[in-house]
Parts: C-alpha cells; sequence; structure tokens
C-alpha cells in the first residue's frame, strides 16, 4: 500500500444519518479517527475523540449522563466540548485533560464531521446534499458501511456509468450508454459529467416509471462531483422531442443518486447512498421498491458494485502494478481524483495513486 | 506498539493450574516461548520448548514414552532434561542435539515455570500464594487464558480498585472506594495500596456475607503486589467501632483475591485467578456462587473487566497517542510499573510505556 | 519470513485437472501470480492474468465471450494471448493494453502452466507423470488446494517415508521403515530414494493387497523426484525370494504414490496427489476405498500429513530458529532442496533455508 496520504482531513464528512444519533453513544472511525457521537439535550450533535484522556478506553462504552460523557474505566467525565468535567478522587483537575471535539453540522438529514483543522470548519462548506432533505425529492437510501475499499473507487465507480453496461446489465444497464459521448465540465472544487442519449428505446428500469410503451426517449446522467466525495447524479428519461435536452422535462421522469462517501481507514469507506426522485412522490410502495432493488441481501445493483468494489482493491492491495491505465470513460473520474489531489497537495500529501497514461 | 521489551524474563510465570498438567502433553505459551508441559510418572511436570530440534514441529503433538516426549513427525525422542535420546535411523546421536529445558516449581496449586535464565532460576523466588493453597483459605478459581491485552493492563486494573465504582457498580462498586483516601507503600520486589473507608454502608456483596442488617461497617482494600506481575488483595468488612483497622478482624469477614498474571504474548495474556475467604469455609454453593459471580459467560465482574481490558489494547494499538496520563488513583500502579521497569532494566531492555504526567 | 525467493519461475507446474477447467473462467494462484484458467472452443486451455489492464479487476469476475474473456467492470475484452481486442466508447484500442498469457500444456489429466519466461516454456519439460494418464496406472487422486505450508515442506516430507512410522502408525507406517538403509542418487534435475526391506512381515494395507497370508515379503520404496516438486513414488511388496530385488515384481502387487505441488504463495501450496496400481485395476470399490484412505474428512493418511505440514508452517512462522538441523533420514530430501535450490541461483535469487548441519 502506498504511504501517501488518500484522503484530505479539512472537509466535511458524512458520519450518520441524523436518526441514528440519540440519546446514546455511537461510535464511528472517520478518516481513521476514532469518534464518538451523542445528541445533546438540545438536538445539537456531538462529536468527542472516542478515546478517554486518561487511559484510552473508548469512550463509546461509558454512558452519558446530561450533556456529558462518563468514561466506562474511572468515570472520568468530559462535556461536549472534550473538556474534562470530573476525576475521581481529585478535587482538581488537570487543566489540559481533554479529549479532541470534531465540529459537526447536522444537515440534509445527515450528520458531518469535520476531521481537520477546526478553525477551518466553514458550515458553508457542507456539501450540497438538498435533494436528500425528504421535501422536493423523495426517497430512502442507506449506509454500506465499512465497505473494504479506498472511497475514491467508489468515486471513480460513480463517475464512469459505463459500468452499468457491464455490472448491472438487465437493469440499468445498457449498450446506449457506452455507445454515446459525454462531455466533462469542472471548477475549482466540482465536476460534472453530462451524456445525452438521443432517441433511444428506455431501459428496463425506465420504461416502467415513464409508462409510455412504445415512445422513444432521450435518456440523461449529469453526474455532479463534489470534492473530495460526495456525488449527486442527476438521471432520467423524457419523450423524444419533447425538449428535454433543451430544458423542459415535463414529459419526463427525473430521479438524482445520491452518494456521500467516508473515508473510514486508507483502504474501508462508509457510503451513504439514496436515490430520490420528483415522480409518483406518494408511492410508498416504489420508494421500498427503488431502496430493495439498489440493496437487497446482495441482490441489488449497488451490492454488485459492492462486490465488485472490494474485488478491486484486494487486487489493488496484492498487485504492486501501477499507476493505474485509463481509457476516455475515466475523464470524469480523473477530474474528481485531480481535485481530490489539489486538496491532498494543499495539505502537504501527495497524491497517492497518480493516473498517468490514457489509452488512445 | 513499541519495540521495547514488555516483560522481564527472569521470573516464575505461572503457566498452568496443577490439576491440568498429566500424563499428557500441554501445551502453553508464556513470555512468547512454545513450551510443552507434562507430569513425569514420578510426578513432577516438566517443560520443554514445544518444537522438534530436527523440524520444529510441536512436540505438544506427539505423545508421551515414559518419562520422555516422541516427536509425532519423525519419532525423535527427548527426555525431562530436553535431551535428544533416540533419533530414526541412526545409531549414533548428535550430542548436541536438544531442545531447552525449563524450570518448573508446582507450588500453591499453580504450575510456575521461569523462561529466563535457568541459572537464576531459585525456587525461593516463588511468589508468595499461600491463600491459594486450598488449607486455611478456601476459594475455586479459573484462568482467562489468551486475554487479549498486555499483563501490564491487568496490573493497572487490580491496583486501582477504583475501577469498581464504574465498571462494577451495582456488585462490588461503590462511591466509598472513589471517595476515600489510600496510601502506598513499597519495598524493593513490592508495592502495597492500603485504603480503609470507615463507618460506611457495606456494598450489597459484603453486607450479605456479614449478615449483621444495619451495622456501619469499616471496610479495607489491601493489595499486595509481587513483581512483575502477582497481586494478592486482603479486602473485607467489619462492623464499625470494633477494632478493625487496629487489627481485630473478629467482628468482619475476609477475603482475598489472587491474581497471577503471565504474558503470553506482548500482548497477550493468561490471567489465573482465584478468590479465597476464612469465613463459611464449608458453604460449597457459596464456594460456587463467588466462583459465578466473578466468570460466568460474560456475566461476571471479570469477564467486565475482561471487556474493558481487551477494548484499551485495541485502543492503544490504534492510539499513537503515549505516554499514558495519569491520576491520583494510579499511584499504586505506577509503582508496580516501576518495579516491572527496573526488572527490564536489570535484563537490559528499556520500559516500553513510560508512565510520565501527573494529572495534578 | 525470509525475503529470499522460494520457487523457481521457470518450470511447469501443476494448476488444475484437466475436468477442472470447462467454458468458465476458474481462479488459481500459482506463484503468488493469480491466473484465470478457461478452455476455448477448440479445447486447448487457456491462462490469462487475473487482472483487468484497466483497474484491475479479476478476469475470473468477468465471463467467457467465445475464446475471449469480458471484464465483469467496464466490459474490455482479452482474447486468449491476452491481447485486447474491445475498450467501451473507444474506437482505437492501445496497442499496449494487454494481460500477461501463460504458457499451458495439458498433460497426464493436469493443466500445467509456466509462470516464468514464456521463451523458455518448452513443453518437453513438463515433469513426467505418465502414472496418472488413467491407462497402465489406476487411481482416482485429488487435490489439497490452498495447504497452508511452504511447497518444500511437502517434498520433504515425501523423500523420507520414515515419518509413515510415527505419523501413520497403524496403516502404512511400520518400524521396518526406519531400521532399513536406504542410498540416494541423483541427476542434474532428479533425486531418487531407494529403500528394500528384505524378508519381512507386510504391513496391514500391503498384506490385504498381497493376499498371501503368512507369507514373508520383500517391500520397496523407490521415491523419484523431478525438480522442482514433483514426486513419484513407486512402492509395493513380492513374496520374499521370488526375485524382486532383481527386478521380477511378477508375485508382488505395485502402486505408484503420485505428488506434483505447486506454490500458491511463498507459504501456502496447493497439492495435487493420486495413487494408482497395476493390480485389480477393475475393482472401482478398491480405488474409491484407497482414495478414501489418503483424504478422507482429516481421517485419512494424507490427511495426517496435512495436519503436521501445517503445523510445522506455523512453527517456522513463528520460530527464528534456523537453519534446519538434518538428520541421515533426510537424505533424499536434502538432495531435492539443492535441485531446487540450483534452479533458484540460476534465475538469481538465493535459496531461503540453507540447510546445513548434519547430525552426527
Amino acid at each position: 500500500m502506498p504511504d501517501a496520504k488518500t484522503f484530505p482531513l479539512n472537509a466535511w464528512y458524512a458520519a450518520a444519518w441524523g436518526h441514528e444519533i440519540g440519546r446514546s453513544l455511537a461510535a464511528r472511525t472517520v478518516c481513521s479517527r476514532d469518534v464518538v457521537l451523542y445528541r445533546r439535550q438540545d438536538g445539537i450533535v456531538a462529536a468527542l475523540e472516542d478515546a478517554c484522556w486518561h487511559r484510552l478506553l473508548p469512550l463509546s462504552m461509558g454512558h452519558l449522563q446530561g450533556d456529558e460523557v462518563v468514561c466506562g474505566y474511572h468515570g472520568l467525565v468530559f462535556n461536549a466540548a472534550g473538556r474534562c468535567t470530573y476525576m475521581p478522587a481529585q478535587k482538581t483537575i488537570n487543566p489540559s485533560a481533554c479529549v479532541r471535539a470534531y465540529p459537526v453540522v447536522e444537515r440534509h438529514r445527515l450528520v458531518w464531521i469535520w476531521p481537520g483543522d477546526p478553525a477551518l470548519a466553514d458550515p458553508a462548506l457542507v456539501p450540497d446534499f438538498h435533494w436528500n432533505d425528504g421535501t422536493d425529492w423523495v426517497g430512502e437510501g442507506g449506509t454500506a458501511y465499512s465497505l473494504k475499499c479506498d472511497y475514491r473507487l467508489v468515486v471513480d465507480n460513480l463517475m464512469d456509468l459505463t459500468h452499468e453496461t457491464y455490472v448491472h446489465a438487465g437493469s440499468i444497464g445498457d449498450e446506449a450508454i457506452t455507445g454515446t459521448p459525454f462531455e466533462v465540465t469542472h471548477t475549482e472544487r466540482t465536476a460534472t459529467v453530462t451524456r445525452w442519449m438521443i432517441g433511444i428505446d428506455p431501459p428496463p428500469f425506465w420504461a416502467k416509471q415513464l409508462d409510455r410503451p412504445g415512445a422513444k426517449v432521450d435518456r440523461w446522467q449529469i453526474i455532479h462531483f463534489q470534492a473530495p466525495s460526495v456525488i449527486a447524479g442527476d438521471v432520467g428519461v423524457a419523450v423524444t422531442g419533447t425538449g428535454a435536452p433543451e430544458g423542459d422535462r415535463s414529459q419526463g421522469v427525473n430521479g438524482t443518486f445520491l452518494a456521500a462517501i467516508t473515508p473510514e481507514t486508507e483502504t474501508t469507506c462508509h457510503y451513504f447512498w439514496n436515490f430520490v426522485r420528483t415522480f409518483r412522490t406518494d408511492d410508498e410502495a416504489l420508494t421500498r421498491a427503488i431502496q430493495r432493488a439498489h440493496v437487497n441481501d446482495g441482490e441489488g445493483v449497488y451490492d454488485q458494485d459492492f462486490t465488485v468494489l472490494e474485488a478491486q482493491q484486494k487486487a489493488i492491495d496484492r498487485n504492486p502494478r501501477l499507476p493505474f491505465y485509463n481509457l476516455n470513460i475515466d475523464a470524469g473520474a480523473l477530474w474528481a481524483r485531480r481535485l481530490i489531489d489539489r486538496m491532498l497537495e494543499r495539505e502537504g500529501g501527495g497524491p497517492a495513486l497518480v493516473p498517468s497514461q490514457a489509452a488512445e
């Protein structure tokens, strides 16, 4: 494994779904940092280093006392700012006794934490994930905790949907994806892959949602990456000739796949996902069916991705042959990697895997 | 993990209960040394290096032949001194063919072995563990083999009983322990922590044993450490005002918790324990009840300690933040560590974890 | 573990039984190289590097398309020579895009691959394993895939059958083996151990096959090693005085044990074995009984060897005490090791374990 850093620390990373954090202690590892999360009595989420100042026992093995955490070994107490407020059998508390407190923002139904320099933790930098709010867009996702791969392999996966043709043949995969050119644009913090497939037969999933038998459709995939690891993919189909490429999607159906990918360690990650839609938003059976289509005991399309991603990581671990070779289809992923690398460079660590050779 | 040595080799370590060693071969790892133990026909226990001189197969996979061990691969035979007495298809035996024999003493119902220099293995140095003899004091203990922590974490645990308040709340834990001052004394090879809680309500376990409803008690905890890793804790309660602090325990009940902790590797250990008493010594149901109160499929007080100790070791392995910070309550453990460190220094290895910062 | 190489690469190694390779993709690891095997439409077996040129996903997770392999991630296609013939969304294929193709020969019911320099892969060098053809000699063997030991420990095991006396007491083991001298001869690529036990009582297995109650027999064990890791052991018994040592085996029964041992990694191997015979060749029940006598859910004689071999490897991993000490009985194994070492030297890597000290 390369020594170079693989993830920037000065970034907001999803650590949990809001509903997972209540009045008990929840352990998470984010960017190789062990964290204990809990909800204060005023509803605010706190995140502390998950190792007691005294003898390192995970604080998550202790219990909550009001807004403070009591260590399960010797009873030291830490407040939500990480300061020690009680030591057994001592009247004086060492003023330096504390554990690290991580900046937290709860937004878009997720709890985001900032593992790097707290002085830089600007809440305005929390990625735009508004589709996940549960307001205009409807859907229920999930999390693949501790997925056994570098979080960047998930980014690669989502930035190039030609893999759908091969990994997800028979559901959302389609020869048209591979056959259609795409374009990549980028800003300093984002990269966007846009592909329009004009006048094609819709693949099974979309044909069913559109419910216009026989109609040719224009299908779009507009994948938006926010560095270092959040992706929102605007996808859908509309009846051909009704103006979708020009902006009128009224004769179509539209969804967005959402991914907030959080490094757990150098070679594992947490993958918070959702698929939300603006059509048939009241149809709870459809919501559940879409969820199950993604993750369902190994049968969903994301389950197929997980298998591939973990096998790819194993192969990387075993295989000293680096760098990756790249194809034209990798243009979007390469821009995502480049933006991550720039963040790493700004933090003083070089990129770990330098993509280099083009395929043509 | 630090490279420095964590255990002295020139010491007697408990390797097994006497009743566990009979006329068959038993494998143990002590101080990272693989050992095969067996009882000779004259009843003496022998301990040999558990790897055949020839091709390293564990001798414990072979069988006993009289007082000798036959290797299970090619039939080499070794006597109880470790000398090879038979080689297949050879008339002449290489005079240097041998495996290491370890000094052994069986005492206080335990088998002790000396992994270091045999010339220094003085039986007079076997720790005082007479409470375990099964004579004046009665109790049945057990062993936590291959506990996944540095043996010194167990020493820390037992030298500071304030942890009872938090780890064992509801059984032997009590606010009084934390609130009461204690004193530490030491000699060149021992450290003793003494705490007297005067005029308190007895905690549930002791209230029941004393059977003097309503009476206030004086409770004592006198924990005696013998370097590197044997502890005997003199504990009990007596009716307040009957002279216990001055030496008259006739109006009280008295027990001793016993721990012989043996490094298996740098980060695992064997923990031989017992709790013996001088009251109701004929009550076998009480003996069994006390044993189950300590270890009982995860429900006993020692099971609670094991969970904490193994989590602490995991945290140490993950966490480069060293040294430990210390509190006043750690004074006893610090002396124990200091005595271990002196033994390590005498053997030429530095201590592995230097406790350094006081909390006040 | 020593850094030096343990296996030569320029050699034919058994990778699979022929019947295991059909019109699907089979993964194997040979000499630390991940390989995917499949049978082309013309019946020829192909072997490719099991990692896609593009992003390293194992090709064995993809599927066959005619004689080509389609990667299961992005659909790249590789032909049986390892050349990429299709890239998604590209008209031009990078001419350097390929995976490694390994030379393959199918012979003697096994698929042999050459992990080293393809230019040296002479089919004439495939080890003589004709006993396994299923023609004159009859038997059904099996494979211990991923046996957890250095392949050379299996060679040691088979080159010195005195271990039968101890590991296989009660079946084929016999005191006579250990008591009888043997001789070792060798060529540049082979070593042969010959042992004749004259006028002995046959051990149970052979007594039953010979079916001459009360007769004394001459028993032979002529073990033939072909470097680096193929062994054929000519074994049997004939009635004493009927000329077997001089070449007339007509009054005897004869079998050959066969071993093709393939390094999987430095410390694991695949062990293809068979036991074939020229007596009662039509007796299918006997064929099955002999197979079960070797491997049978831990009860067979080879199961006993596997237990010993894996324990020996564990001991070597734990034990820095090297080199091995050797006995007279190791003369055959030493010659085998020497021939392996010479192959390693020719490839520029030193031997990993230098056997050195004789026992007398």
